[in-house]
């Protein structure tokens, strides 16, 4: 029989997969969990030799991935940090096979399987499970997640940018007619760990560049759950000199003027129980470094004399809360278990 | 009798001044500049002293500084790297004793002697000088320099932002109701020299931070010579780690749906003599990486579908074009010798 | 009464003092820390305010700093994050107080008072703490630390050195008389917080330098305990354009010829029950990634096809294993605390 | 007919073929070149299509490589930035139509062709060509190339290591039975363009790595060309995470004390003639920052108050003097041109 506190984690091998790992055998409510790989990598039998860094946190033993393996090894909960092809085929057995999913994939992150089909040029995923899956944002979706068979964890930018916009969103106070702008910028983690020309060091060292420009995969993600129609924003990635992190600033016109502790009050109030938010003090702002190696999301912002023009800044890890932070958030609000619990 | 080819620099102890020394060191067309140092540093009898980097590329004696002294070398034209303060005291005096001035500091780059005070909080400069000064973007204004008698270089923020929205803000194309956001990002050397807290390899390395929001002193250049009004822009910068280069990400809607040809047509109409520029084609961005050590401004931008909204993004060298270089080409300008001499 | 599992800190400003505020805040063995600060920090209250990372892992309170303060906090043990001279004033004094020690500065660490006061320029430390002082290295000096009243916490340089030549020297293999050279590299967080002109962003980044050579003040711990003579060995330092992380390359040449085998097993041997050592598989070597942010201190070497020539790589993260994981490492061992307690 | 101060380049599309590019554009004395390209670039026209940083610098046409198509450009040279196996089969063609020739690639740097052979695992070069080969080291072998046909441009290690070493081991003072340790330090564009996992930005950045211990390639030029056998010597590299150049720190043991007035000038006269090397007065040590995007070798030293323990530090840019500007150097001297020309 299954047990709902043992975890299973399905392809860490890729920079997001190596966090979770790290953050799964050190976490205090759960066994240590069983890694498996694909046949390709049949030969590693310990994590420790894909990720030196791990030797002497304890075993980490790997095994070949198959959903009757998984399903077999009593483990009542699986993460799936695999690329999307794969999670669209597998996560339909694994559900089948009695596992509760979170996948860090983008295959369930869309309610309607022809937008994942349309910006992923993949198929479409099945239509009730696209309608089943909970996005797996905590400070949104906190009161869903208990419940959750299929989690799709969030992308990394929309997690930075919904979490700075929706609360202006919902407030009322956007004069949307102006426009609102979303410049990110992330560390080279955020595109993988798959050698490719442009993220070789002597291509990202010293340099910036923009790219993805109305063509980003992330944008729907942001529009869905912002609730912002595609026409009135423009969402902006750039590729940053640093291995982590993602710092958003957003722009947003006001309708009628408001006061900074206005501003300040509002975030306070829609992130009040939700432990991994830390608004900042009006007049200050959260800097990379501020949050890198954390499942935090910080958000400061700084608001124009005339109460008209306000700026946000929302900083987070990419592969924290992010991706793997964020994917054990999930579970432990899927497992009743203190959200913040193994995070801090 | 002072020669009109023949130059002295003031102050040339930053990093600004000191990649003024290169570039006028080999310049192919003037004798050897002469530089002279406040009294603090009247032991340094040559640059090589200070910037060993320079050792081999011949002599570069050093002087103490005073108005007659520069007066009495025989320079027709001299540099100001000096700081804001410095340029507003010599900057008469050197006029008075005949000698043309280029100043790298904001003391003249304003009109209005009120917006110098406002901004930089230091007295007014004085106001018939202010509005003789000529603002050192030869991309605009090459018409005013072979006569200037004082030129105000300006600022590496504006220089980036100016160059991507003028031909915008020219065309009557931007719904300007709807506001334009320019999000820069600027290498560390844009900073200074002098040692703080927040310059500390430690705390730019691995790090983004927005600053200055809605304070910073290049705002009223950006103004002044986009044409926007204050309160349709968002003007913002962050401190990137890399040593070297701006780059501007500008966001502006359109009244009515344009083409990338239009676009395109746009920019290369508008800066067609102008050797510095490089536009690049529809769809193409320009990169730090491209314009590093360079004087060159490059200019790319990406257009929704809808012809709507439009992303520009512009690059620089912040001690290139977004200072030192600059102010070599308003040399070259000044003196009548091809714009880009020196500078490729 | 003084509570022995409860803890001071003193001077926790810089970047190991915050290092080690993180490491004692999430210690799972001993009470929430107390922070005490000189009188020119009087003002902040809690250590998130010059900390921001490390809002919401719970609170931080600060006192100004006096012996008597320290005393009556009940606390049984007091880490010294302060400068040389500070700890040679207060050491004593808190030792008189009856608390126990653990000193990061240099201080105490060597048992002759005059090789302090030679290499430091500062005065003698008083004798009789000198030579009662335990120097901090677990891994040799485990057996002193459970009664040790003062430990002289070891440098980050001296740590990867001592650790990665003492297991060679003992073993006797070493051709002394052809010399033994320790090339160590580091990143610039090993050279303090202070804002100093060559540790400004543009001067570390894209650079490397040696400094220090046969003039570095940490020569006379790596002589100590290694028990090789000052003139048989060269030791070098070079600062890394990196944040965090020392990486020494040893060389050593053998009057024998030895196998692989015989070298991995001598270090295996040596550390064999010292968890925060990680010996290497002969042929592999650590990189500074593996170590940074960790306690552990990795060892690697290669030997030439003749068996004759031996190049050592010791790894460390230079703000833990170098100095406050260090510290809590001690702590733990001077409590009866199981060694790695914290530090994984 | 050939003109001999027409220049042809085959396969400039790496890191140091694009070097190789940007100084010959430049370079006052000889005619824009003509660029070679393999049949798989064959769409490519310009060079700037590859190198967006080149636009602006003027035309760089490119052409489909062909012997045939080299000859009959009228060149009268060619530099050669292609693969060891390709030079090796193209250099001895070149040379039978009538053309010098500069190799980059390593197939003609040892006079034995077994070297060759053995450490690149790839067929012997012909015996006659190796031995006719001049190695292009100008500060050593300056007469040999005024009349060569092919010349073997060096590797970027042994460069540093070797204008580092060799005065000292031509004077005599080495105590060579001590050994001698060269221990190098490169920036990440010395280990080539082509994508691989190690050189992923993410595995580079805040790293230091050691590789290619007692089996780098460039070990026997730097033992052929110091004069220092295999087995006195232990030649190390690291991969730094910056972009460019090399650092590399020396140890040497003096069998009879010598003063720092004797070691500087030692060097100062071996390099009297010499306008590429900047020799540092004792006590001061030159950084990777003094020479990146430089042609100049930088040499310091200190020595320990016996006088018995040297280190040595020698920097350059491994794409200048390392590479392109060595092969530009060599070409300057080929034709009769001061040899500094277009490198400053």
């Amino acid at each position: 029989m299954s047990d709902p506190q043992r975890v299973a984690v399905v392809g860490a091998t890729g920079y997001a997969g190596f966090e979770l790992a790290q953050l799964l055998l050190r976490h205090p409510k759960i066994q240590k969990p069983t890694f498996y790989l694909r046949e390709s990598s049949a030969h590693v039998k310990c994590l420790t030799e894909l990720f030196p860094r791990l030797r002497g946190w304890g075993e980490a033993p790997c095994k070949t991935f198959s959903v009757d393996a998984v399903a077999a090894s009593g483990a009542g909960m699986v993460f799936l940090a695999t690329p999307h092809e794969s999670s669209l085929e597998t996560v339909p057995q694994l559900l089948n096979a009695g596992l509760r999913v979170v996948d860090l994939s983008g295959a369930f992150r869309f309610h309607d399987p022809k937008t994942f089909a349309h910006w992923y040029k993949l198929p479409e995923p099945p239509k009730n499970l696209a309608e089943e899956a909970v996005y797996g944002l905590p400070e949104l979706y906190a009161d869903q997640l208990p419940g959750a068979r299929l989690v799709a964890n969030p992308g990394c930018y929309p997690t930075s940018v919904i979490l700075g916009l929706r609360p202006l969103v919902k407030s009322g106070w956007i004069a949307l007619e102006r426009g609102i702008v979303a410049d990110c910028k992330s560390g080279a983690s955020g595109a993988g760990k798959e050698p490719k020309r442009e993220l070789h060091f002597v291509e990202v060292d010293e340099n910036l560049r923009a790219y993805g420009l109305f063509s980003h995969r992330h944008t729907p993600e942001v529009t869905d759950h912002t609730g912002i129609a595609d026409e009135d924003i423009v969402f902006t990635t750039h590729l940053l000199p640093v291995a982590r992190g993602i710092l958003s600033t957003m722009y947003v016109w006001f309708a009628e003027p408001h006061t900074a502790e206005e501003v300040e009050s509002l975030y306070r109030v829609f992130y009040a129980d939700r432990p991994m938010m830390r608004i900042w003090p009006a007049g200050k702002l959260p800097e990379l470094q501020h949050v890198a190696y954390t499942n935090f999301c910080d958000i400061g912002f700084a608001l124009d004399p005339t109460g008209r023009r306000l700026v946000v800044v929302s900083c987070l890890d990419n592969l924290g809360k992010g991706a793997a932070g964020q994917a054990v958030q999930n579970m432990n609000l899927m497992m009743g278990i203190e959200e913040g619990t193994g995070l801090r």
